[in-house]
């Protein structure tokens, strides 16, 4: 626990707010919230502050540039405070994940959260005007709860047969920890490119199948399209003749079966053709979104996603379960980056505030509404075409397998 | 001239308007003028579009990053026109200097702006109500000129005895094409540790000399502290065993005078000690303002430094003279990075077609309202201090001379 000095004894495991999960979204949440003039919350984590960051591979590193342009009301695309930068107090302009739970538990500190560790929510019930988490530490009772659990321990790894014979590349500490040197990365998103590069760095030949071919997608939403970043380390590796031998990209190529067979892995895709791997593949294909234990307590549209009320991002079943994080849809639009789901942040608070009948709540939360943070313009993103087309000469991967 | 079919042949000579100089700050006050129903305007430039990012040295990129983050109110920090994004244009996070004269030409093309490359103003009058600007190419009439020309081709190559001795980094094309192994940099902020780091990286020896330690700054403007992207090029050289070896940081060694003598050059610092160079020494001291031929145009402050009107940075001395670049300055705060000076584009628009007679100029501009390219709070950076102070623990660069 953290901050114990916070908590009274008595009446410790009850509370206005409970948020679950101490990560950019449920700190973020909880600091829009004291801002807001809530102070009866409290927050609970399975692991410890950032702990997704924290178990990221040794190399990797936010997508999403930080620069410490908040002044000019460009704040920091990796803040989840609006009077911080990671930038500025990283010094750094793509923090690894160690930096960026250090930076997490900074804000923590800086606003005296009321974070309890090791406490893990198995369950989420409604019983009359209250919630009862259930816990490993016992019952949990509030009257709101915003669930902020993130996504990093639910990984993709049952979403085929024999998925479950790959790495899911969420459990690798450090590539330079695996043995060998021909690796199959399936997978052609972030997380898929992250590791063939990494790899690739290293060193090692890489066979990257993908389901479609994300690599050439111009959708202008960094959502549905390649990171610039991606692309510029994508674009280093396929223009050294010596590293571009070592990375064949295979696009189309749907990978739907693993089988094993005496240390062999042949992976089938869509057409059942078949590819063989000497050593364990890496399935890089992303993960749920981590509301699996209170599934029950939302609706689902008809592709299976969860339903968040527009108002306030509050489940549409279960009045006084808010969400906050990156499986946040709205619209069709994906708020899977920081930048974006923290829009919702001061609009989580405003809402909760009211409910718990605080006062002056607009003019508290004038820098979260002053930095974006308040964002009530739900077609923020559905139309976000540019003026200009992308530069149809603009240097592209040229080498595809 | 780019768009001459938009210049009628009689009266090519006279506009309501005229802009000097065609790079991001030209460029972005036409855009914003055009978008606030000013259409009787000209662009000179005495070079061609971008031209200063055109003559960077071949391995220089922005410094601010990219990411096309626009459609959440955060618009790409290199934009020049709120609907565009250079990430998503470019599809890289840090366009080197043709890739962003590239995008330039391309907003300049999607507006239809009627530009007139290679028109070299040598002179501005005011003559009872309008301006005459003199050019190589004959005079130019027009009532309200917004002086444009960035800073590249100033440089402070006269800053001190001997400065020309030494070659301005300005000047080189490629650091691949200067001979020799041990270089010698006078210059500690950006462009001097942007040519330590290329020469380094390219294998040479490189002494650098600053005036202070710039590189240990935490100031937390960006305007005066090292960008994260440097800091993490100068650490990751420093954190290298080979590549560390070939770089030398001198702190408080500000060179006052050069000498020459039989192919040797003698650097002086402010306590007179020498270091010798066997190599021409690489000048990165920055520019001057860019405002040289207007300057008496200008009213100046007790620092020399050019004084604008804080309604819409027009000349305290001469009304409808307008400035936009990099050289803005406003109680104390420098805007010298794009996404700084941009923030002023909407606010000379709307001052400039609201004296031309224009109507309903706000509800024209605003998309530049919402992405923040109308700036009217002056106090924007004079207080940016983060809640959280940099971390002490940062990795810092840890090899100091």
């Amino acid at each position: 626990m953290y901050f114990a000095r916070n908590l009274k004894s008595k009446g410790r495991d009850r509370s206005s707010v409970l948020i679950v999960g101490a990560g950019p979204s449920g700190i973020g949440v909880a600091t829009a919230l004291k801002q807001a003039g809530v102070t009866d919350m409290q927050i609970v984590d399975a692991r410890e502050i950032g702990a997704s960051f924290l178990n990221w591979p040794r190399q990797m590193s936010l997508l999403t540039p930080s620069f410490h342009s908040n002044s000019f009301g460009l704040t920091d695309l990796n803040a989840i405070d609006p009077e911080t930068s990671p930038a500025d107090y990283l010094r750094t302009q793509h923090p690894k994940g160690d930096q960026y739970a250090k930076y997490l538990r900074a804000v923590a500190v800086y606003h005296e959260l009321p974070i309890r560790t090791g406490v893990r929510v198995h369950g989420l019930a409604k019983e009359g005007d209250h919630f009862i988490a259930s816990t490993d530490k016992g019952d949990l009772k509030a009257d709101i709860v915003v669930w902020a659990t993130g996504q990093f321990f639910s990984p993709r790894d049952q979403a085929f047969p024999g998925a479950e014979l790959a790495l899911h590349s969420s459990k690798v500490n450090d590539w330079n920890e695996l043995k060998g040197d021909e690796f199959t990365v399936i997978g052609g998103y972030e997380s898929g490119l992250d590791a063939a590069l990494n790899l690739v760095d290293l060193g090692k030949s890489v066979s990257l199948h993908s389901r479609g071919e994300p690599w050439s997608s111009d959708d202008p939403d960094p959502s549905r399209s390649i990171s610039p970043r991606t692309f510029d380390r994508l674009r280093e590796i396929l223009q050294s003749s010596e590293k571009s031998k070592k990375l064949e990209l295979f696009k189309n190529s749907d990978i739907c079966r693993i089988e094993e067979s005496q240390g062999w892995w042949t992976l089938f895709d869509q057409d059942e053709i078949p590819s063989v791997s000497h050593i364990r593949p890496i399935l890089a294909n992303g993960f749920h979104s981590g509301l699996e234990p209170v599934q029950s307590l939302f609706a689902h549209d008809e592709n299976n996603l969860p339903v968040f009320s527009e108002e306030a991002d509050e489940s549409t079943l279960t009045p006084g379960l808010f969400y906050s994080g990156p499986a946040l849809v709205h619209r069709n639009s994906l708020f899977c980056f920081i930048y974006k789901f923290r829009a919702r942040f001061g609009v989580v608070a405003r809402e909760i505030a009211s409910r718990l009948g605080k006062s002056e709540i607009d003019e508290k939360l004038s820098s979260y509404d002053k930095a974006g943070f308040i964002n009530t313009d739900l077609d923020c993103c559905t139309n976000c075409e540019c003026a200009i087309e992308p530069s149809d000469a603009a240097p592209e991967p040229k080498a595809f397998s």
